[in-house]
């Protein structure tokens, strides 16, 4: 990265990409085009390991055709990183902006980006250097604070509801328990998205069991003999957060069953839960012991999907909605820089609801978006813990746009 | 079911649902409306189970409407079953045809479904009961022999390829060596479907196995060592059903091990590969530990997905020409019965390639679709047994339809 006599900008990608995370990226790099102050526009490869590994794309004169292509595209273009950087890590990623003229930052993630660059816009500002650092969320958990949403996560949740009603079908033809395994470590949002789903009263997902509702072994057994009793047929969406009673997260145990001290954890120290089939073979395995027993006995037929990384990366099960805010979430972030903020995270705020939902975007300071996320409210989540109220379904319909239309006999 | 003094008809679904097997069942309806011979058509519920236990619905004068909403609904809509009629369920079937005037039997299923109309109709010769047998292609399987290719595979294969799409646009966003099982208990169709994905040299699927190509854990390894090594990634797809040099199914071995005599077969002495994950995670942590010893214990990413019953019941994830097929075959049985041929498979042959693809049905013999499968020809097959060939290509490609378009910045 050389140096220019106006100021240079530089945007990343950062954790778990979404199938709109690029719109995102294209929505900055078309708005920075309008925006005389930034000489050149550099994409950090990998997130923020590209800043102090110097390993940067120069985005600036893309034919806006191959820009389109890129914003349909999933996943991260620039290419993304599961660093969290320390204050250590954080003084590199400064120095790297201070050496290159850098007074522009985009960083195109979830909680721990806004906490990354909370911390090297206050590393600037106590070296008097003048950078404007802002936070473009992106997850498909819809976990950050003050924000309504998050982008990337409506077509995570269009992902999700589309699979559970297909699978869900899938169950009544050939029927049985069946186990969905959904993303979602700390916030049920995305497996509660699985409710839209359900149009009848007998229609999957029969339960559904998310964090911030915990639930015991035997709680959730007798919930699945129940319905499974009367209906023949049971489908379960299960957030891969599950905890239990003591509020023990049911992979944690399992996974230390399973593999003792090896257990695998990224570098915030989270267990690995996403990449693998166990913890939805263990709760099947599980079920189908438990709940033979209380039915006498009888053969049950019991099968589990974790529905894993297709979740995030699907290309072609977009939500429109999704797509434009995403975009929008980019744009606006340089159009705030522009306008002379120092720093922020893009957020959203609803100004329309049902059949008119709109949105408008607003700045929200750094500090009040890093680090700590948002549990799906408790008026969402039913009285018997176990299943997923009206009231969301208006709050998440505008946001996956409509599911395709079933047709049953009965 | 009553009697009636015109004959009547069933119609039946079988084995694995799709995302288009109601096609092929509003086909069948709406073509027996035009028939005058057929005075009552019934849906066997749970197919030949309905049959032998009188749970049938009739399926005359629905309306139009929720028939369209039917046909593109995915899994059965008259519910499904894993049964595999022996000779003397065949008896009770025929039985029962006999006893209610059931002169027309369509059976909408994969090889084993073809068996069984196959015995039904030589018991109805037997007993000199005129009864006209067809049985309609369906599996995502695409094993079935005589026919081109089967109703429900293009769509599956649609599911698949844009699935290693978006998970290798993903690994290459936070690159690591990625596992994808994809089904396919004896023939690679599906899992080969994958290549459609890979459009530059280095794009996933790095590796493709399926059955037909038989490797050993040793070759598997260096095979993924080699391309990790140079790309720093690796996504690889392997069908459930692969085989060792043996010819021993990987799972066979594996879930052996895990389940000792708890090994769950099916009705057909099948072995449960779908809904688990525990082959994916087998592989993964095999590869994982062998590839990091000869990587000189170097920390590798691996992940695994398991696509599961999303493959066959994912709504809105369609081939427009599967889908057009999947109705002509239920059409063309039904023409074909009222043509006056007694019995019959619906077979598809091609009349024109490329861009000009164009199909014909024809009527195969019950006998040549009944039992044995089809497995992947040797020429789809690349030298190495680690791949598939570019002819494979245009075999697919008008059978998925186009995938979505993909940008990248390098």
């Amino acid at each position: 990265m050389g140096s220019a006599r106006k100021a240079n900008a530089v945007v990343g990608q950062s954790g778990g990409p979404t199938v709109v995370i690029n719109q995102s990226l294209v929505g900055v790099i078309e708005t920075v085009a309008k925006f005389g102050e930034i000489d050149r526009l550099f994409g950090a490869r990998y997130g923020v390991r590209g800043i102090i590994e110097n390993d940067f794309m120069e985005l600036n004169g893309l034919d806006s055709d191959l820009l389109e292509r890129i914003a349909d595209t999933p996943a991260s273009a620039l290419g993304s990183t599961r660093d969290k950087p320390d204050e250590e890590y954080c003084r590199r990623i400064f120095a790297a902006f201070a050496a290159n003229d850098v007074r522009y930052f985009f960083y195109i993630g979830g909680n721990d980006s806004a906490d990354t660059a909370c911390i090297v816009k206050e590393m600037a500002d106590e070296a008097g250097h003048d950078l404007k650092v802002f936070h473009i969320p992106k997850t498909i958990d819809n976990d950050l604070r003050v924000t309504d949403h998050c982008p990337g996560y409506g077509s995570a949740a269009r992902f999700v509801a589309s699979a559970v009603l297909g699978d869900g079908l899938d169950n009544a033809s050939l029927p049985g328990i069946k186990i969905d395994v959904i993303m979602g470590r700390n916030a049920g949002w995305l497996t509660a998205a699985g409710m839209l789903a359900r149009r009848d009263e007998n229609d999957a997902p029969n339960l559904i069991y998310v964090p911030e509702a915990p639930v015991s072994e035997d709680q959730f057994v007798d919930d699945i003999a129940e319905i499974y009793s009367r209906l023949g047929r049971c489908l379960v969406t299960v957030s891969e957060g599950i905890v239990d009673e003591n509020g023990v997260g049911w992979s944690e145990q399992l996974l230390r069953m399973a593999h003792g001290a090896e257990v695998e954890r990224d570098g915030h120290g989270n267990l690995q839960l996403s990449g693998s089939g166990m913890l939805g073979d263990c709760i099947a395995n599980f079920a189908k012991s438990e709940i033979s027993k209380r039915l006498g006995g009888r053969k049950i037929r019991v099968r589990a999907d974790t529905f894993g990384y297709l979740q995030r990366s699907f290309p072609g099960v977009v939500s429109p909605v999704d797509r434009a805010e995403a975009r929008l979430a980019g744009r606006r972030a340089v159009e705030f820089a522009a306008a002379g903020d120092p720093s922020g995270s893009v957020a959203f705020r609803r100004t329309g609801k049902g059949d008119d939902y709109a949105v408008e975007c607003f700045r929200a300071e750094l500090k009040d978006v890093a680090r700590k996320t948002k549990p799906l409210p408790a008026e969402y989540i039913n009285e018997a813990g176990n299943g997923i109220t009206e009231e969301f379904r208006t709050y998440v319909s505008p946001l996956t746009g409509e599911l395709p239309v079933i047709g049953k006999l009965t």
